[in-house]
Formats: structure tokens, sequence, C-alpha cells
């Protein structure tokens, strides 16, 4: 199977990795980079962790956040745990009676492996963010180039960490299977699956339950403080503002950690299954090749990370990302080279896997054009704010509306030429491996984009951390700099995991199709979209993830409502708060946003549930197929609609505050902070939702295939 | 083919029916049922004109709209006759290079007959209804109960109207392909889709055009007036005030006429596509049975509209109206069971059809859940109202998402349920007949719901007319509780409405997929969902009312602006303009929405055409298939949130304006009326243009089939 002839491996250092293609070699190198990475990943936390923890004013200020963040993870986790065993009783019923009990217990098994591992992901995340924003503040009042490198750095670590831990899970599971159980390469795959729904079920809740909560402290705080008693954000008198700090942490860090978590998973093995279906071509190599393009991608990503560095000090914190970014791209797309070439000896799916990287840096660009205030989507809603909030609203809902269209174009695009050049490799159905290593391209990068997307809480906190302990004005402005940075950091990634979603969806479903194949004895399997109940089928996947954005919203406007009567019951019976000389009393709302997160999440999380095995039960495998389809469509839409337009209201009320168009206090800003009000529940907690969402529909749908026959 | 020996159909006057099963005794009996419509209608008509024209003051204003409505659908009609001249240029090239120009002549000529068919339908509705809102208005100075007749029956009027030339010019076109050009009985349906094509373009550059004026002219004149200058609404120093009222006209009456008017041709086409693929069961019978479903369900209308009277002057106008509803339900589902017994001979049938009349009964009855203001929906928006305008979007947003859910359940119900019946007749293929069926059902009593739609803008100006020439208390009592119930039908229809475009659509796929059938010389077409260009085709028909609504909000958003500076610049610049002492240049305005409904409404009309076209020729007729499935399913979700979301809005407003929570002029109102800002041009611009998108992309892939191929 390997050739050593072609001249690009001739290079010394690439004749290791070519020594690697069997199935313990491999395994030993994915082992390897990924406990480099955890290595590194050490290392950056503990050079970020001993770095001086800034004023005691800024001490317990963090230390309220520590003490919330944990008990709202401490609180969630439990409730997550007892769901996850629920389910894994169920899962072990389910195959215990279809494939005997040992199945049955080793379903049950990956799944709550991939539960836990998806658990762990997130903790570390958060760990290190509660810990990394005060050191983060501390630094910012000596240099804005140690701060960046502390928040930058301190963001690396779960970006690291949690896709060194998704590929290892994932190999170690692989080893377990081959080695111990004595299982065939080619039917490993499919007995993975369960992991991936482990990480996927664990995922939405973390994403939902932290959605809600930090949009509930952010919408209340707002409300109340911005709204009615005209101070400003992260104002100390606001009791709400610590509940606010808390929700960017167990919001965007632990959740987003593992929505990324669950897309590396339910890529790898999407990409697996598709490679166990091409085994007599492609061999073991095919099948452990996700793990290596991603291993490969972790590689890049820590080169791109040691890269960041800002040159002089006028430098804008979004060039030396954006620096880190393009190394990391390049690097990644070299390295897929040697081992597409080495275990598929076909240059047409290096090809595909660049149209993955390219697909990437589009969807970024077009996140950043429509969410920057520089270019005509924000400028066109600030501009619709000055006739009122109405005209704010419309204009953000239209551009809302329009930006699904492009991502949608480069997504089609993309796959379409991705699965031509499979198609051109001449392999029988070559052009879906096309797609899964367009996929896989995309998602190499991963380590870096999550190092990013954990920067922006980070920073975020110490800007409030400083506002709080009442820092200096360059302090501020160093942290105000770096959190701008941050706002723009969250909302690309987020373009970037819609894309990445959109994509391991395709995958998960071209593998659900496979898995069918599997069931009928090999005849493939057509879905015939004639048939009444696929229609149906579609009907209902369409409309689940309206209904599930609505139950997150109303969530998060129920919760934020009685935010906001605890902050005014606060300020009317705590003397002297507005004057400065009471302190109100944080716990008290950041109690309220953890049990109403908590409450929240339970049942658009059992909606997801129930009707994808009721429609698999009902309906059957077939009309599930368009379920799924139309599922992950309408979801990959409606998340575009909400992250980006969200985003768009977010800025456009930044703009103005920056000045422009009356400026902050005016009446241009009193229009948009409505729409950033609307905005906030969107971006932040259904849109982000909806990308777990429609990989859990994946996931459960190959995980109960079976039954659904 | 007949059996007279069923007890049922020995009935005496049954036997006249039964004696019309060949093909000219049944189009014979369909002409006489249009021409007895005509005729009612033309009573109607001379009923309501004859009628009082009320004082010098309300004439003038009544006059005023007139010359607005006219001046704009003439200018509206010339843009689309140009467009429709183009594209009925461009179908005769396609099909004289592909089948000679015979076929090509034909083609274009049927498409050109449909478009100016709904042109007229469109221009009878408008005709009508910018007359008898006078009359209603001069009517409600004498009594209640002559209001609501004068009213209704001028709504009557464009109701039966419409539903009578949809049904004869495709039995006028029937008949010509058959005695005319000598072409055979069960190819005729495929000749029949150029009608359908004109019929649906004209409706969406009629409900879009005439949807961004209406909202244009509404959301401007409501900006100024409502929330700067602090007057009512149809105040008559707000020059905007008149243009609002034509765009009742030309918005809710022309466009909604020349969207039900599609609806019924679609519907018809695509039930007589599936009866040709059931030739050799039902004969001619099984095509023509659409008709005749249509023809006995006008029957069933014109009692039904007879039958709304006012039994005492307290009853509410929403109980008559009811009434009449149930009345031509009930007969409608009874006259039903002729047809189809004598047809098809199979009760399962009938059943099928049964299952259509209940679904747009729970169709209506969902609708008004989410929209009237008894009910928890418009409760919660209206409570969510007193913290402010973003707390009652938030709130909004959410109750739209959430009520696409129910709508999505009766319709897959119907489906599933309506399909299951077909299947169990034992004909092949006879389950899709069965939804075909549940269509037919459900569009029978399309005539009464018309009625009732287009009483809604003739109340709405009724109440206009009596405030601007300042009625006293007791006719504006009589006027208001009109316009409430016209508010109420106006949402219930849009409810029907959409039901049925979701079946007309799914009766549209299912005939273009007999058409792929046929062209693929009689094997079965099967749609592979696991080819990657049917996901891409499926991704762009999701983006495509994404994209479109954008557009058509963003429309109207452009426009709103403009009429709310020419507003300010007449309060400016009129000397005691706002003292009632000047007097407001009302044309301006008119000339201002005139003028930005007919540019923009070109832009996203071709979007629709040209995306289509371009996914067929590019992606070919298998993704073609997806693209209209799953463009269709988003189209519907979109769509109930738009006019369900809107309407609720709207009535949350309403409700809040009664007197609860604050009243008018309070902080909960204005917060209010942010909401039912945004909500407007969703649910009268956005929201009925996708009833119509939906069925133009269906006709379009059916008429270009041949050439996706």
């Amino acid at each position: 199977m390997l050739r050593y002839n072609d001249p690009f491996v001739s290079l010394p250092w690439v004749v290791l990795i070519v020594g690697l293609f069997e199935e313990w070699s491999m395994l030993g190198f994915i082992f390897s980079v990924g406990f480099l990475s955890l290595g590194i990943a050490g290392y950056f936390a503990y050079e970020v962790l001993r770095k001086d923890k800034g004023s005691p004013a800024m001490q317990a200020i963090a230390n309220a956040i520590r003490i919330g963040s944990e008990a709202f993870l401490k609180r969630q986790y439990k409730t997550i745990s007892v769901l996850s065993l629920l389910v894994a009783a169920c899962l072990f019923l389910i195959y215990a009676v279809k494939d005997g009990p040992a199945i049955g217990f080793l379903t049950a098994a990956s799944f709550l492996f991939g539960a836990a591992s998806s658990g762990v992901a997130g903790l570390i995340g958060m760990w290190v963010s509660i810990r990394a924003n005060l050191r983060t503040a501390s630094a910012a009042t000596r240099s804005y180039s140690e701060a960046l490198i502390t928040s930058f750095r301190g963001g690396a670590v779960p970006g690291l960490t949690i896709v060194a831990l998704s590929m290892m899970g994932l190999a170690l599971l692989y080893a377990l299977f081959l080695y111990g159980l004595g299982h065939k390469n080619e039917e490993i795959p499919y007995l993975l699956v369960g992991y991936g729904l482990g990480a996927s079920f664990v995922a939405l809740f973390a994403q939902l339950g932290g959605g809600i909560y930090t949009k509930a402290a952010d919408v209340g705080a707002d409300l109340v403080g911005k709204l009615e008693a005209n101070i400003p954000e992260d104002d100390p008198r606001n009791p709400a503002v610590i509940a606010d700090l808390v929700g960017d942490n167990v919001g965007d860090c632990a959740g987003r950690g593992a929505d990324l978590f669950e897309s590396t998973a339910a890529e790898n093995i999407g990409a697996m299954i598709l490679g166990a279906s091409l085994y007599p071509h492609f061999g073991v190599g095919g099948l452990l090749l996700p793990l290596l393009v991603q291993a490969l991608g972790l590689l890049a990503s820590i080169v791109g990370i040691f890269s960041v560095k800002v040159k002089h000090e006028q430098e804008a914190p979004m060039t030396a990302l954006n620096r880190g970014y393009l190394v990391t791209s390049v690097l990644a797309a070299l390295f897929l080279y040697f081992p597409i070439m080495q275990v598929l000896h076909n240059i047409w799916f290096y090809f595909s896997g660049l149209i993955g990287i390219c697909a990437s840096f589009l969807m970024v660009a077009i996140t950043i054009y429509y969410t920057e205030s520089k270019y005509r989507p924000v400028r066109t809603i600030a501009i619709n704010s000055q006739t009122g909030a109405a005209t704010n609203i419309i204009a953000g809902f239209a551009m809302a509306l329009e930006c699904t269209a492009l991502p949608v174009l480069v997504i089609s695009i993309s796959l379409v030429s991705a699965y031509q050049c499979g198609m051109q490799s001449g392999i029988p159905n070559g052009g879906i491996f096309g797609t899964a290593m367009a996929t896989m391209g995309m998602l190499s990068i991963c380590g870096y984009v999550l190092a990013m997307d954990t920067f922006g809480p980070i920073t975020d906190n110490a800007g409030g951390i400083v506002e709080m302990s009442h820092g200096d004005a360059k302090t501020r402005s160093i942290t105000d700099k770096l959190d701008t940075a941050g706002n723009t950091t969250k909302a690309l990634t987020k373009g970037y995991a819609i894309g990445s979603a959109a994509l391991a969806s395709f995958l998960l479903f071209s593998a659900y199709l496979e898995e069918m194949t599997k069931y009928s004895g090999g005849v493939r399997a057509v879905i015939d979209m004639a048939k009444v109940t696929v229609f149906v089928g579609a009907l209902l996947g369409a409309m689940l993830p309206f209904l599930f954005s609505a139950f997150a919203i109303r969530a998060v406007s129920e919760a934020a409502i009685d935010i906001v009567n605890e902050v005014r019951r606060q300020f009317k019976n705590i003397p002297g708060l507005m004057q400065g000389t009471g302190k109100p009393d944080y716990a008290a709302c950041v109690d309220i946003a953890t049990r109403a997160a908590l409450k929240k999440m339970v049942l658009p999380g059992l909606l997801v549930l129930g009707m994808t095995v009721g429609v698999g039960l009902i309906l059957r495998a077939e009309a599930t197929a368009a379920y799924l389809m139309v599922g992950t469509i309408s979801g990959i839409l409606l998340a575009l609609f909400m992250n980006t337009g969200g985003g768009a209201w977010d800025n456009a009320k930044k703009y103005i505050e920056g000045g422009a168009l009356g400026g902050k206090g005016g009446d241009a800003h009193r229009a948009a902070v409505v729409g950033d009000t609307l905005g906030d529940p969107l971006k932040d907690t259904a849109g982000p939702s909806l990308h777990v969402l429609i990989k859990l529909i994946g996931t459960i749908s190959l995980v109960l295939a079976p039954i659904f026959m």
C-alpha cells in the first residue's frame, strides 16, 4: 500500500510518518501528538497562572466570578449526569434486547465515556478562563502586549485540550475495540457512534444551560442597568453584573468548548464510517485518516499559537490573531498533503481537503463582513436606529435574513466541488469521501479557532474586572481594545462553528445512509422523496429548530425578568446602593440565573431527543433521513440568522457608542440597545445551541438506526 | 363506469349530475356554475353599488382612496405586463426549440392567458372594494346590520368572481385543447401548466408590490403620526393616511385575490396531472374531478354567503361570519360525496377529502388561538411590553417561532392520513391521489374564505372614512366593531391561505415527480437524497425564502423612511397643518409609495425566477425536486412565523389600546407599537408573498421540467 517514491515524501522527517501506516503506529502517532498538545496546554496554563494576580480589589471580583461559575457548573453537571445515566440505561436496554447484553454494555459505556469526556473538556475550558481573566486584567496594568499574550495563551489551553481529548478519546476506544475486544477494523467505526452521541448530548445541555444563564444575566442587567437606572455596563452598583460576567464563562467558554468538542468527534466518526465503506480501497489508513489529519492540524495550531505576538504597541490585536490564523491554515494545508497521499494515493482528495480549508476562511470572512461596523450591514442598522427602535429592528431583521445567503452558497459550492474532486479520483463512492475530506480540512484548524474563541470571554471578564475595580484610564483602554477584539473573535468563531457543523452534519447524514445500507444487507439505501412520510419527516425536521429556538429564547426572557425584578428590589431596598455606599447582593442574582438555566434547559433538550426518537419509531428510517437532512438545513439557516443578526445588532450599538450618530445616550443609541437586547438571546443562546442540535439529531439517528429500520 | 345503484345517488337532483360524467356535460356543468357564480357576484355588486354614498365629506375621502388605488394598479399592471411579455417570449423560444413552434405558441399563450386572468381577478377585487368601502361607511350611519351585510357582500363579489374565473379559465383551456386542437384527454393536464405559471407570476408581483405599498404607507404613517406627532391612527392631518388606506386595497385585496386565484389554479392543475397518471383507473372523470369539486364548493359558498345575517343588533360580526363558514363547510363536505363516488367509486377518497376540510378548520382555529387577545400568546406579548420594547420583541419572536409547530403537525397528520386513506382504496398510486383529494376538499370552500378576506380591507377603509370625515360616536362604534372583525378575518384567512398553499405545493411537487416520470419514459422517478447535488438543491431551496423575505422587508423599510421624510416635511412646511387649518398633500405620499413599491418589487421577483431556473439548469431535475420540496417547507415555516407572529404583535398592541396594562399612551403601549411596526412588513408583505413564492417555484419547475431533465 505504501509508496516511498513520491518526491514530496522524501523529506527526511516525513519518513517518520510514513513508517506509521499500520494501526499501532498510527495510533501511537495520534497519542503522541495528543500528549504533546496536552503538555503544551499545561505549559501555557502554568505560564498564565504564575502571573501576578493584581490588586486585592481585582482579586475580590475575580473570586466572585470564580465562585459563581464553579457553583453553576457543579449543579449543571449534576443535572446532566442524571440525564446521561437515564439515556445510557435506555441505550443499554435497546441494544441488549436487540444484539445481546455485551453490545448493550459497550454502547452505553461508549456513550458515558463520550459524555464524560465532553464534560471534562468544558470543565477545563472554564477552569482556565476564570483564572486567566484576573491575570489578564493585572497584565493590562503593565502592558498591552503582555495582556494580549496572557489572554490568548489562556484561551489556547482549552483550545488544545479539547481537540486533543476528542481525538484521543476516539483513538482509545478504537484501540480498545481492536486489541482488547478483537473487533475487525472495518466494524469499529460503527461502534464509536455511542461516543459521539454522549458528546452531543452533553454539549446540547452545556451550550443550552450556559446560553440561557449568560443571556438571562446579560439581558436582565442591561434592562434595569442601562435602560432604567442609566448606569454603564459592568458598573459595580448593578447587582446582576457578577452574574453577567459568570455567564461569559459558562456560556461562551464551557458551552462553545463542548460544542466544538462535539463537532470534531462527530466529524471524525462520520468520516471513519465512510472510511469503513471504502475499506477495500483504503484499508485501515482510511479509517484512521480523520484522526491523523486532526493530529497534524493540532501541530499546525500549536505553531500558529506560538506565532501570535504583537510586533509593536500600536498593532491591533486582530492583526496578531489573524496572522496566527494564517500561519495555522497554511501549515495545516501543507501537512494535509502527506497523510492523504500516503493513505489514499490520490491528489484529488488533497484538493477536497484544501476546499474545506478555503471554505473555513470564507465563512469567517463573510461573518466579519456582516458583523463589523466598517461594512454596510452594521452601518445600515445603525442608520436605521435614528428613526427609533422599530426601524432598527426591521433593518436588523432584514439583514439577518439576508446574511444566510452567502454562507449557504459557500457551503453548497464547497460540497459540490469537494464531491467532484472525489469523483475524479476514480474510486467508487469517492465523491462522498471527497466531502469528508473537505470536512476534515476545515476542522483540522479547530484547535487554533477554539483558542481565539476562549480569548473572547477571558478579555470580556478582564474588562469587567478592571471596570469594577476602578482601574485607571490606560488600563481600561487596553482591556477595551482586547474586549472589542474578543467580540470579533467570538462572532467569527461562530461563523466557523456553523460552517463546520454544516459539513459535519452532512457527513453524519451520509454516514446514516451508509448505516442504512449496511443494515439492509448491503443494498444501497435510496431515500425516495416522493413518499409522503419522507415529505412529512422533512417538514417535522424543519420545524424542530423553530420550536427549539422558541423554548430557548423564552427561557432567557423569563429568567431575565426574574433578574430584573431582583435588581429592582435591591435598588429599592438596599440603602445607599446607587450612591456607592451600600453593597449589592451579587449572589442572589447568580443564584436566580443558575436555577433558571438549569430548570429551563431540560424541556428543549428533551424535545430534541423525543422528537427524533418519535419520528424514527413512527415514520421509520427513510423518513428519518429526510428529517435529518431538512432539520440540519433548517437549523443551519436559523443559526446563521440568529448568530450573524445578533452580532450585527450588537455591533451597531457599539458603533453608535463609539460616537457615531449622536453617540452614547442619544436617541439612536436607545434604539440600538433594543436591537442589541433582542440579538443577545439569538446569538448566544438559541443560535449556538442549534449548532449542537443539528449534530445531536445526526448522532441520535446514527445510534438508533438499527431500531428505526 | 357509472353506478346508479348507490343509495345516496338516487336522490332525484343528483341524477342531473350523474348524467354529466362525460367531458362535454362535465364541462357544461362547470361553466354553468361558473356563470351562475358570476351572475350572483354581479347581483351583489349591483346591490352594494346602488346603496347610498353618504355625505360629501365621506365621498371626498373615498374618492381620494379610489384615485390612488386605481393609479397604483394601472402603473403596477403596466410593469407586470412588460415582465410577463418577456417571460412569455422566453417560454416561446424554449418550447419552440424543443417541441416546435406550435407547442411554443400554446405554452406562451396559456401563460399569458393565466397572467391576464389573474390580473383581471385582482382588478375586480379592488374595483368593488374601493366602492364598497364608502357604501359601508354610509350604511354604518344607519344600522350595524346593514353595514355588515354591505361590507360582506361587497367582499363576496371578488370572492366568487376569483374562484369562478380560475375554474372557468382552466375549463376553457381544457375544452380548447380537447375539441379545438384534438389533444387526448390524458395529455391535456400537462399542457395547462403554462396557465398556472402565468397566474403565479402575476400573483407574486401583485402580492409583493401591493404588500410593499401597504406597509410602507402604514409603517411610515405610524412612525411619524403615532410615535412622533402623537396623533391617532387615520387622523386626517397625517399626510400619509390616504396612502395607508389605499394600501389596504392594493395589498390585502388585489394581492390576496391574486394569491388565492393562484392557489386554486395550482391545486387544480396539480390534481389534474395526478389524475392523468391514474387515467387508466378513473378515466376522464379523474381529470375533471378537481374542477367539479371546485364548482360544488362554489355552490356551497354561495349558500354560505347568503346565510350571513345578524340575528340581533348585539350579535358580534364574527358570530355571523363563522355561522356562514360552518354552513359552507358542511355543505361542501356533503356535496363532495357525489362526484367522488361517481368518478372514483371509492369511499376512501371521500374520507381524504373530509380530512382536507377538517385541516382547513384546524388551521383557522390555530391561527385564532395565536392571534386573538383572549388567549395566552397575545397576552404574553402584552405583558412583556411592560418591561419595554426589547422584551415585547423577544416575547413575540419566541411566540412566532413557536406558532409554527401546530400547523406543521396538522399538515403532517393530514397528509399522512389522506395518503393512508388513498392507499386503502387499493388503487396503485392511490395514496398520492388521496392527498390530492384532501387539497381539493380544503380549497373547495375558497370562495367563502375569500369573501371573508376582502371583508377586511372594506371595513378597514370604511372605518378610515368615518374617522376622517368626523363621523359621530355611534357610527364609529359600528365601524370599529366591523374593523376588529375584519382584522380577525384577515388573520385567519392567512392561516387558511398558508395551509392550502402547503397542500397545493405538495401537489405541485408530486406533479413534478409525475412529470419527471413521464419524461423518463415511464420509469418511476426516484429522487436520491444521498446525492450531494440533491442536498445542495435542498440547501439552496431553504435559503431562497430567507433572502426573498430580506428583500421584501428591506423594501418596506426603505420606502417607509421616504414616507417619513415626506410627512415630516409637510408637518414643517404646510402652515396650520397640525391645527387642522392647513390641508396635507395626500397625493405626494401616494406617489412615493407607488414608485417605491413598483421599483422594489422587481428584484425579489426576479430572484425567485432566476434562482429556480439556475438550480434547474446547473444542478438538473433531481436536485430541483429537492430544491422545490425544501424551498416549500422553508417557505411554509417562515410564512407561519411572519403571518402569525405579526398578527400577535398587532393584537397585543390592540389589547393594550383596549385599556389593559395602562392602555393607550402608556409605557406598555409605546413598547407594543414597536412590536406592531416590526410585525407589519412581516405579516402583510413578506409572509403573504411567501405563499405565492412556494407555488411559483412549483409552477416554474413544472413548466421547465422538460429542459431540466
